[in-house]
């Protein structure tokens, strides 16, 4: 396996070993200046030098295992594979989403863990949850340390010492069955290193979130997740052909390739459960030949109701591509400004000429048999010409896809120059959709506008289904610098309000997590609520496993 | 809603009024001459009359239910839908497998309930389950009656009273959200009301198994269902964005469309649950554009293991049409046999001369966009020439597409004349297929030959998917007059402990029922029975719903 890059401390990156930086943290670098003026003015922002504090300045409380405890967990998995050094426990320390970062930036690492212990097999797995429960030891399990969601937070009520399981050394490709089109890999292996294991053999697996380079098979299994291509490729959800989970009361094998009727689909109860009735420790997975050909293109529309209206046309017609990204006029916008160069001016005047100045940009990405992809890319364009889309190329695609796994990057950059930066996402169907945009703006915004300054928030569908579609939104704001985490906590409690209220869901593949757990009975139901709680039960009785996440209080 | 055609009581049809009759119960004209020498000579079977008893003689008990609690459900639903007649509980007495017609026809009917229940809102629905908790009254949801797996049994270890939840009256079209591609239906529904109601916008739901005249859409979801074009579909799970299920503690919504990551997905609970945590009541199911195009072809492949491997490459290409079936050499003769006349026998020569006497014919059909289906089904053909494939025309399939619903109508006709006639299904992994095939083969044959009787044992792959298929066993035999219950017992006994011992599952869509229950911990783990078994006793904790399936005892 080739030198894995790490997640920094405080933020994401860097780069694999070699690669230079994607930015080098100088805002004027990393943005143009077209962008930065325009930003200063939407936003009444005042770029300012808002630094983390340096990593040894971080604040860590002395580990609380005891040594009783420790003594059972080296038994168990060996000295080496038990750590309550400084560093190995502020790697393990919570996620990396907005709040994540702002609090591990100003010196907190309150949500530590107490140790990191990391066992090799499905059987050690079980054994050390068995022995935590046991000890009364919270276990959260830690793949890529990639959620943005609080997955990692090490919440427990009853406040007992907690360690990180970590999954580093369960990251192996085990078997490959190509007549069955299925690979059986370790939870802790990350996408890069399955897609160099598999592109030898001319296979593929084609799961993209933006996270990639970092987060882990397992993780995103415990969270659901979705990817760049999953409308074509499809969810995490739909490449898990079978898991095994180890629990505290004993080991779950689940799934049954290529289908069962076999009473209810237990792998779905795995799926999603973050962690909290055990821990992942092997995964089948399907996987499919490369694509012999990839093709990338950009659509304008213009408005949003236009550039939704067609997409779902594609989908209702089963025309959706792999890749379907349909930028908001306020997404579009920064796109064109941020990409700078003579081609996205040139594109900017063409658009604004034919009546798209408050367009929509779509981006396209087809993967397949050359054929196949001819014939439904060109049943796919009649639809959007029908539709009043124009065709804008293929730069636009092929610089997003270029520029895909920048935008972590980048955040950090902003974050150093006194700026708000944080994602949300929900899914609709499509005839609510609209009616989910809306209060989402409207409620970001009414939050986060205060004297003189105001957020933009800037939004894409990132999936297609045929029912409907995913919303993924970004906002920037001017930080409150004395009370950020406040901040972005009002907002986005008015943003989940208001998005469930329009009939979104809480969320559509970052997971639940510690952060939308208190809406979680509003998704599913008090019953729905009591029914994963007598699974939790069942499995967990002590709750040693991620108590922070998922279920409320 | 047009008039609805019945099951009889002691087998299936009669078709829809004013239909001819598929075949008219006599077997000279049910079975060519050609088929009926070639059945006699390879089972050693004699043709003889086993007519069923009369209908007038069949045994019932007189109804166990207690006034009170007549009154209590009168209370609830009205007197005109509580019925405790002879021909209401014979209606609803059993599914039909084999076994449940064997009994039917030997006069048996002591698994009758004993009353008919027929709520028509989720809500009556609810109080009726809360109702029967309280009273200790067993509850059989009852849709179409057409389980072949004892799913209708109406088992229970405390020897309860028991209702049939007639779901008749919760069976109309509620609602159709066009741009979101989904509607809303009462769970009594079935197929052909529900096409008939789409196609007039222009829309089909494309769900078509072999019970697709009598089964209801309810049923569909509680047995985990698969239609002869979910190859391309997709199975009936697939179908579902969301659900309304009633449980004696409560009501739970489950479903998100178009997809969520909010936890486990509780809807995957719900489905496969076959009546034991309560009743489906209401479904949302994703529609689709009538196809512009429909075609169906037929192959020939001198092998079963050549025409496993030609499908398994379409399968790992992603080039699956929506139907796909492949005929293992014994269904291809007996299949040529029925068809008898000129085209058939001009085929059977042909397929001789070039070396495919023992040869398999795979039907496809596809559908879609015409450009579309034309890209797929070449790239197709050219695997399949690969893979030694002669494509024989449209002739087979058309044919296959014909008849694809006569199958149960002509078991009634064999079981007149001294047959034993029963199906069975499964699937795996494309790796583990022929292991599967090969067991189940041999333990059927093991099991039903005896003094120079032996049984015919035809296969199909009915299901394709990237990962495996499906695999559908119909076995013939002389009846064993004295003991044919015991006969089947033991043969479905030894083929199912052959194939889950192969790496098959214990069912691909015919469900678990009472008859597959005892194997349920081979399949998922005992700890995976015990997670359902928490579920059940949170949401029914007197255990009143369907307490002789799915669970063991």
């Amino acid at each position: 396996m080739p030198e894995q890059p790490e997640l920094t401390i405080q933020g994401w990156g860097p780069t694999r070993p070699g690669d230079p930086p994607p930015t080098d943290g100088d805002l004027a670098n990393a943005v143009p200046k077209a962008a930065r003026r325009y930003l200063a003015k939407e936003l009444g922002w005042s770029p300012r030098p808002t630094p983390p504090v340096a990593v040894d300045d971080i604040t860590l409380a002395p580990s609380r295992l005891s040594d009783a405890a420790r003594t059972v967990l080296v038994d168990l998995v060996g000295a080496e594979n038990v750590h309550t050094d400084r560093e190995a426990r502020l790697r393990r320390a919570g996620g990396k989403s907005y709040l994540d970062l702002l609090r591990r930036r100003e010196g907190d690492a309150s949500d530590a863990p107490d140790a990191v212990v990391a066992p090799g097999t499905t059987e050690e797995t079980a054994a050390l949850l068995a022995a935590c429960s046991e000890l009364g030891v919270v276990v959260v399990p830690f793949g890529g340390g990639t959620s943005v969601v609080g997955g990692l937070a090490g919440i427990d009520p009853d406040d007992r010492p907690s360690i990180a399981l970590d999954l580093a050394r369960m990251a192996s490709v085990q078997a490959l069955d190509v007549p069955s089109s299925l690979v059986t890999v370790g939870p802790g292996l990350r996408g890069p290193a399955l897609e160099e294991s598999l592109g030898r053999v001319g296979l593929t697996f084609g799961h993209l979130p933006q996270s990639w380079e970092f987060a882990t098979l397992g993780g995103y299994a415990a969270t659901r997740s979705a990817g760049q291509s999953s409308t074509g490729v499809g969810r995490f959800d739909d490449l898990v052909a079978g898991l095994t989970l180890a629990t505290p009361s004993g080991v779950l094998e689940l799934g049954h390739p290529p289908a069962s009727a076999a009473g209810p689909d237990l792998l779905a109860l795995a799926l999603g459960s973050e962690g909290t009735l055990g821990v992942i420790t092997e995964l089948r997975l399907r996987v499919r030949p490369k694509p012999l050909s990839t093709a990338y293109e950009g659509w304008s529309f213009r408005s949003w109701a236009a550039g939704l209206a067609a997409v779902q046309q594609l989908a209702r017609h089963d025309l959706l591509p792999d890749v379907v990204r349909l930028s908001d006029p306020d997404e579009t916008r920064a796109n064109l400004l941020m990409a700078d160069g003579r081609g996205a001016r040139a594109l900017r005047g063409s658009l604004r000429l034919r009546g798209h100045r408050e367009g929509c940009l779509l981006v396209l990405g087809w993967e397949g048999l050359p054929t196949i992809v001819r014939a439904r890319s060109h049943a796919a364009a009649a639809l959007l010409r029908d539709g009043g889309g124009i065709k804008v190329g293929r730069r636009v695609g092929e610089s997003w896809k270029k520029h895909r796994f920048q935008a972590p990057y980048l955040r950090d950059t902003l974050m150093d120059a006194g700026l708000l930066v944080e994602t949300l996402e929900t899914a609709a169907t499509w005839s609510a959709l609209p009616n989910v945009y809306d209060a989402v703006r409207r409620a970001l915004r009414d939050s986060l506008t205060r004297q003189g300054r105001r957020p933009l928030v800037m939004s894409h569908v990132s999936h297609g289904y045929p029912t409907g579609a995913s919303l993924y939104v970004t906002v920037l704001a001017d930080r409150d610098d004395a009370l950020p985490i406040q901040q972005w906590l009002s907002a986005k409690r008015a943003a989940t309000d208001a998005l469930l209220a329009a009939g979104g869901t809480l969320t559509h593949h970052h997971a639940v997590g510690a952060d939308h757990r208190p809406w979680l009975e509003r998704e599913v139901g008090p019953l729905g609520v009591e029914v994963l709680r007598a699974v939790k039960e069942r499995l967990d009785p002590k709750g040693i496993c991620n108590p922070g996440v998922l279920l409320p209080d």
